[in-house]
């Protein structure tokens, strides 16, 4: 397979070509420029014509991009051409905004189960959705064969609601929790931290 | 200034070296290593005494590093040693939950004034503080010298909140919007957006 050589940094780039394409695509705008593309994301169109001609060849050179077509490739490289089941773990304040959220399904991903270890919430409904006890968490992930996973819980359960994730077959938990997990090879983590992003930039300011 | 130099992809690993160490810390471990810290972060111990000998002589050759020590130089370089003052815009379903969010003030944020511009909303209380006009938000911002915002409103929103931010003198932007924003040159943006994380993992998946 040719997109397995393709380093991860280029990778972690192509969500967000994919997301400006689709609104471009989206707002009847059919071609675009690597220019055009860059000075959107504040990326240099040669690093984005790079990155792209890592995947084949999407625009002809002096005509630009066609947005549709360039935004089903990339659905297509990244799988999101299909959509995922997810499980979201946590039903606090963040999780139930998660559980709301409307943008998710167009982009490839959709909550299906919900799961909270705590007595007052479970069997409450969340967005059309009963959040089910975690004790059942494992059997129910497992049976539906989802392998996609949302992290919502404290920093301190993180760790253990990863762990049952991970014996019922998930490979990719997206982390809230405010901590790193430790999970096996084959299962990849990302986070999503406000703080870290906001350290990032305050050590910038003057 | 010494740390002006580093480059960003330094930087941006810092508040992560940060995170760890300050748990260490809070659960009374005082010394830790390189390989430690590693293992936890999914970061090789080699980067990891590469980057933080970019900013001075933190640990002694085979003692490692005090959790404590290190946290509070951490803290100077990424200007966390004090609380900056946070504007949040945007009080849906995420808004809501950023703003009860009890994470930020241990870190160095704290939530101080909240803008919708939905007359339903205006007036509110959330989290102890009354969400405002965002008609008010310029100044309001200008008066108080917040630099630093949090956008949690519709994507479509997104660039007219910035744009007033900007005008208000904010110069850090932590964007929830799944959208990007063009700011001037001296303003700094980061994202937060699940779906980009999710599309990365996928295209691992088998």
């Amino acid at each position: 397979m040719r997109t397995a050589t393709i380093p991860d940094v280029i990778v972690g780039r192509l969500p967000l070509y994919l997301r400006a394409l689709s609104q471009m695509a989206g707002e009847g705008k059919e071609i675009t420029s690597s220019q055009e593309l860059g000075e959107q994301l504040g990326i240099s169109s040669a690093q984005i014509r790079k990155d792209l001609s890592q995947f084949g060849e999407f625009g002809k050179q002096g005509t630009g991009y066609n947005t549709k077509y360039l935004a089903e490739q990339l659905r297509r490289i990244l799988k999101v051409d299909r959509v995922w089941e997810v499980a979201l773990v946590g039903l606090g304040d963040l999780g139930h905004a998660v559980a709301h959220y409307g943008g998710f399904v167009d982009r490839g991903f959709r909550i299906v189960v919900l799961f909270d270890d705590d007595p007052a919430k479970i069997g409450k409904d969340v967005g059309g959705m009963p959040i089910q006890d975690a004790a059942q968490m494992t059997g129910e992930i497992r049976r539906r064969g989802i392998r996609v996973a949302m992290l919502a819980v404290p920093a301190a359960s993180a760790q253990a609601a990863a762990d049952d994730l991970v014996r019922a077959g998930v490979q990719a938990i997206l982390c809230y929790a405010p901590t790193n997990i430790l999970v096996p090879e084959n299962v990849q983590v990302r986070y999503i931290d406000p703080v870290v992003g906001m350290q990032h930039m305050t050590h910038y300011l003057p």
